[in-house]
């Protein structure tokens, strides 16, 4: 059975994604293309062999599955379209530019539940959960031979931001992806988080480049996390957990050692997706499968990503008010559903 | 369009095989297996939601394309089979247990070639030449940025040499995925090859472990092979280029880093499937979106198949003769279609 | 010429300094060993071929030079003791146990200083500033190719903490090391420290470990500093600058790679003196070479020591204030000399 | 007590063990510097507080021990010369061009012990047996951890090949280091050898370069050394040894990773000075150590300069002969003191 999933932005997430459904997904393919500019969604489609349109409603209506990668600020509109057809959709990080939002869209999909039954229809694109590396690292640290976790550092560095770029917009577009997987690794919410920095980076106009967010979960861990987005010298992420009895961290995958001109040297990335191919190929597969079986995505949910918006709307709260630590709302307090605050 | 494939033999690879098929490859199923073992192919039929039976013609007929897995002597036949059925094949190396009847199936693929036109059917499972470790250092040695290679050093070490392992077989079985790998990383083909050894591991029951090949170019590289069939510490294989002004090695490509009892370690696999797992799917879906495009396969061919023997048998005859450099014979001279000893 | 240099203290750093002293320094000798305890005092000056006596004023008397390395509560009243008589000392940090005391000493040598003119007497044990791996990262950083500095990541790792150590002592006794070399490395003071812990480590008796250190310079450089005393996988130092268009930082020493058992792995040490043995050799030979040339000695001094202690200070009223940034007083205001509060 | 020692060569070995014996080593001075070139011996001196001479007669009158670092040509004249004097000697390696001469030196030095009595007066500076790296390995390997070797893989790669340099002295010169190191490690001698090689570079004018040495030791262990003495990008030496269940490798020294310009790198060294330093330092205190204390010196002895020429000679041999093996004669056959051929 071939599943017909439309993605929906045709830019550099949307391209990828439509591009790992037509080369490397077993059971589905990409069948429409939607996005606001015709060219681009047209030339994408030509590539994937779908076909096109601009307008997601009928891509919605069309399709057995929906791959949101269109701009943030059309995440929650296009997911509570889908939730309304009852189309499973696999939405990239993150769920809405605001945490308000973000609860609306899980609040809608509680409803959906409680009248239908079943389990919740979207799913979340923090990609990193499949990440083989991450994975074994969590394997291990879960494994016991080290003690539990009493402390997490992690980097997360990219060659340039984007344009638009600011200090919040670091936390909310590229540290969200740790304030996902630390409470994913160390199995406990992240209840504080603080924010401080040093001077910025005369390369980072209009933003404070470096920054450094403290976070702390509920069973006391400490996460120390550098996030600097106009690094220049590569991509480059890191993971370390610091356990009672050993230590384990996220190792560089160059494939090839180079040795030329007095130095030994291997290579970085220049962006995100030659590190996390696998990562995203492994993500759309195991979406595929489930949906092909009837089973729960394994994939991250819109509480997961309700609390991720959370964490970071502690982290922005610290970086506004002198980055002394703030504890991290519920953000299921007074929701219809009442759902405990525990990690997926 | 999904293709129907077959897969003969359900040990260790055509389970691999198999199992890519189901879970990893777009555009093709694994629809049949075939065993002598009834039981065997009914529990991998099961496992990949296949039909079985113990029948490899009845599989044959039944499918798009075959994919043999089955004992290195049974190889012969089954490709012969499958040229006469007209089906597609992938053949896991060995193409046959001697280089007489490698060339043999070699002159039966030509000869319908010459019959009906078109390129071969049978395309081999040399699975190195689609790791991206080797790709990548491969591209990296004819970007020309180090000039020439001179020197090649290669090491294959496995834990534990099969039942009935022989020196012969270290050389057959193991190393002839080295024996493919220098000539096409270097574009040049093997003329000559040599043989030497140290005193032999006492874990090595009744074959001669570890061994050195020698193996020259016809461009004037050198390439020296270590093999170890009995290495007991884990499976590694390393490659490394060594050029007119840079050298490039394969890196070892552990994913994570323990820090425990005073000591900094990294994992090593116990056999080949997790180092080579890229480049198994690789491989299949390459194949599978040639036939579905109907292109010409960029697998390896059996004219590389019998040079790889080819290249073997001069290296037994030097273990058999004193260790001197013995001339790799051109296994196409007289052939019908007197093909160059050109490398693909 | 051959220096007689008297070591006051014949336990682990007493010991470790005879021994350089007698096997690997040019131009001097251990002379004479002083320990409270006799027989400790006899056994290593029978080692280094000296003479011993548990009177430090003899020593003092006898000795061209003097080494302190007994207990941390001896080193003011040792040191002043070694200005009174006008010989040279090299003091193991800290100066003294309490910022107060520190203070105290480095006014005595200003004062002395006054008087008699010249440089000061009294260098300190900071062996860091020696290690070569330190050295070449400040003179790459300074190099000025990666740009200005803006974060350091520091991680200070022991095996298990001695007995009566304290969440203080892991400041004063062990981050110590780390509030020297920061600002050695970056050129520039510390005027802000913070302190945050995760749970403790269940090994860790009666203290708070690991503990986090945040520590700003004048330039605006935040430092990241884990400190973990009871890390118990083995002895690791790490440090790594991030400048604003690269990173450097310290490898791992380790001098050979062993395969064995599934993996590759390095040792590492189980204290500090493997690690830092050439630090050591280098700092005396240092010291000891410019005694016999008269000249200054560019090992740190008491304003050094006192710098460090301030920020010691700062460290521990962040950790007993709930954590906040709290600004490092400058300890030399108000002191005779009237010195600028800048690093040597 | 403070040596005087004699450095006889001020090119670059003769500069380097003056200033080491000035500013590192414990227990002696350059008392004295001779060249032929008077500028050079007298500029050397200065830089070592030393006398100066063109005349080595008078150096060796003058000296307690003599240093030997003069043209490979002058080393059996000047070894004689201090064996007639009964002046300790440390001579750099080779003892001499040819294996007669150094066969002459050897049976003079035994005729001296046989007068006289004592150990002989002679050491080689084959420094590499004091690099701890090495020294770490060969007790890793004799630990017995992981069971008896049975093959070594050696790399030793220059940048660029001094004046005059021929495919001979590839191997007198050059991979001398390893034919002494080889059976140093394994503590067998080498038996048989064998020489191999790929196209030349183009860079390397007159010579064959790279080269392949194969050696087999009487434990019937073989070793395969690449040397490549124009290899331009950085001094590298590598050697692991294959036991029976386990690896042990010399791993990469650099005290520093750089992350720039999208690459991770370590520097390699322009030549063996730096990668070598703390071997040079060790091997002349060792031999200082011994001559204060009366003691057998443990630096190799004319026995082990004489094997080291012997295998050279097979090896040229083999390379002058079509690559075969060649037996390695023993050198010490007929010899007066017919010493059995083991190393020390």
């Amino acid at each position: 059975m071939t599943l017909r999933i439309g993605v929906i932005g045709a830019g550099i997430m949307g391209s990828d994604h439509a591009t790992i459904l037509h080369r490397w997904i077993s059971g589905a393919e990409a069948s429409m293309i939607v996005d606001i500019d015709a060219d681009r969604a047209r030339q994408l489609s030509e590539r994937v062999a779908a076909s096109w349109s601009t307008d997601a409603a009928e891509l919605i209506e069309d399709s057995d599955a929906v791959i949101i990668a269109s701009h943030d600020s059309t995440h929650p509109e296009l997911v509570l379209a889908c939730l309304a057809a009852g189309k499973p959709v696999m939405c990239e990080k993150p769920l809405a530019p605001t945490l308000a939002e973000a609860i609306e869209v899980y609040q809608a999909e509680q409803e959906l539940i409680a009248q239908r039954g079943g389990p919740g229809l979207v799913s979340m694109g923090f990609m990193r959960r499949f990440d083989p590396a991450y994975v074994e690292m969590k394997n291990a640290l879960h494994s016991g031979s080290h003690g539990p976790a009493l402390l997490l550092h992690c980097v997360s560095r990219t060659v340039t931001s984007g344009p638009g770029s600011t200090s919040r917009s670091s936390v909310t577009n590229s540290a969200i992806h740790e304030l996902d997987i630390v409470p994913w690794l160390l199995d406990s919410p992240v209840v504080e988080a603080a924010w401080q920095a040093p001077r910025s980076s005369s390369l980072a106009e209009g933003l404070q480049d470096p920054q450094i967010i403290l976070l702390r979960t509920a069973d006391g861990v400490l996460a120390a996390i550098e996030t600097f987005i106009n690094a220049r010298y590569g991509y480059d992420i890191r993971c370390e957990v610091v356990a009672e009895t050993g230590v384990i961290a996220l190792r560089d995958s160059a494939a090839i050692t180079t040795f030329s001109g007095k130095s030994t040297s291997t290579s970085l990335a220049a962006d995100w997706r030659p590190r996390f191919a696998d990562a995203y190929r492994l993500e759309l597969q195991t979406w595929v499968d489930a949906l092909n079986n009837g089973l729960v995505s394994s994939l991250p949910s819109t509480a997961d990503a309700v609390r991720a918006n959370a964490v970071a709307d502690a982290v922005i709260t610290s970086m506004e008010s002198g980055g002394s630590f703030v504890t991290v709302p519920n953000p299921f307090v007074g929701s219809k559903v009442g759902e405990v605050n525990g990690t997926s």
